[in-house]
């Protein structure tokens, strides 16, 4: 299995529609690195092109990974291990690229998209060795231009009611398991 | 389908197996919230003792139910609608009662136990209409003396390795999806 993890800051929508950079969250670089080292994730990237939030988030590595975090919890430095920062997604697909092949490139949304494929599907499609590269957007989501330039559109994640507002802590954690969570017997 | 999630501060383990009261983390408060909203929860019980840490969270849930977060996100002060403080596990089993009856209480751990029941099994007394509160603890876990009241045990989730280091938040989620989740045909 290969896959690679991409949480997206830029370009995302705000409540409004209007397209945003978000703020990176410290929490979603905690729980989607310590989901992502449970699941057997290879990279796990942050997509913003700020600077200052940049130089924030290898801060907050960069103490659990040689810090007093390192010493304080190493479960956290192994899962900090995977992390790489990156501008954006142009840069970010020539990031994951391995020998020149581009990883198929799969979203999440909490609206239905055409390009769907079903969990069923991608999970085989993981289990049979392609390369996938999941993209995740914070804040309202990622913007239809960025999701014009993906490969597939998992369907959104629903209880028996229609409220589909999870956090992308959340839903990260369920495509996780949903793709390479070990089945009971 | 009438599941209860409770989310406990103490007691809990702290990393060196002491037993402790975590504080509360607010971003437990908002993610449990909105999954459990998703995922059909009747109530999200937080569980400290301690009053400051009480009234932290009254605080933060008033915001998003009467003050400006109310008017901000509507679909906020909807999830936060579902949240019940309480100060032990005793006084959680009288509240969670149904008419003297108490629920089915079920914890999830990071670690095997006795008392074990599979996620099928466990999702199908849900569907059968078995009142159930969902036991999740902070820090590094719930202490053996809280697991000898609870009735089953869930078995820890994993992927194909053996780290085993979600957050109560990851944690919460994939438990939801997996007992509560729409199942793709």
């Amino acid at each position: 299995m290969q896959v690679d993890v991409a949480l997206v800051h830029y370009p995302v929508y705000n409540k409004n529609q209007e397209i945003i950079g978000s703020a990176v969250t410290n929490l979603d670089i905690h729980d989607i690195a310590r989901a992502g080292r449970t699941f057997g994730i290879g990279t796990y990237y942050i997509v913003t092109p700020y600077r200052d939030q940049q130089k924030l988030v290898g801060e907050i590595v960069s103490h659990w990974q040689d810090g007093y975090g390192a010493r304080y919890n190493t479960d956290r430095k192994e899962a900090f291990a995977s992390i790489k920062i990156c501008d954006d997604l142009q840069s970010l697909y020539e990031l994951a690229a391995v020998n020149g092949h581009k990883p198929l490139v799969v979203a999440t949304s909490a609206r239905e998209h055409a390009k769907s494929i079903s969990f069923g599907a991608m999970r085989q499609k993981i289990h049979a060795g392609t390369h996938v590269l999941l993209l995740f957007g914070t804040a309202w989501g990622l913007t239809e231009q960025a999701l014009a330039g993906v490969d597939h559109m998992l369907p959104p994640i629903s209880g028996y009611g229609d409220y589909r507002h999870l956090s992308v802590r959340s839903a990260v954690s369920i495509v996780f398991d949903r793709l390479l969570g070990r089945r009971e017997e």
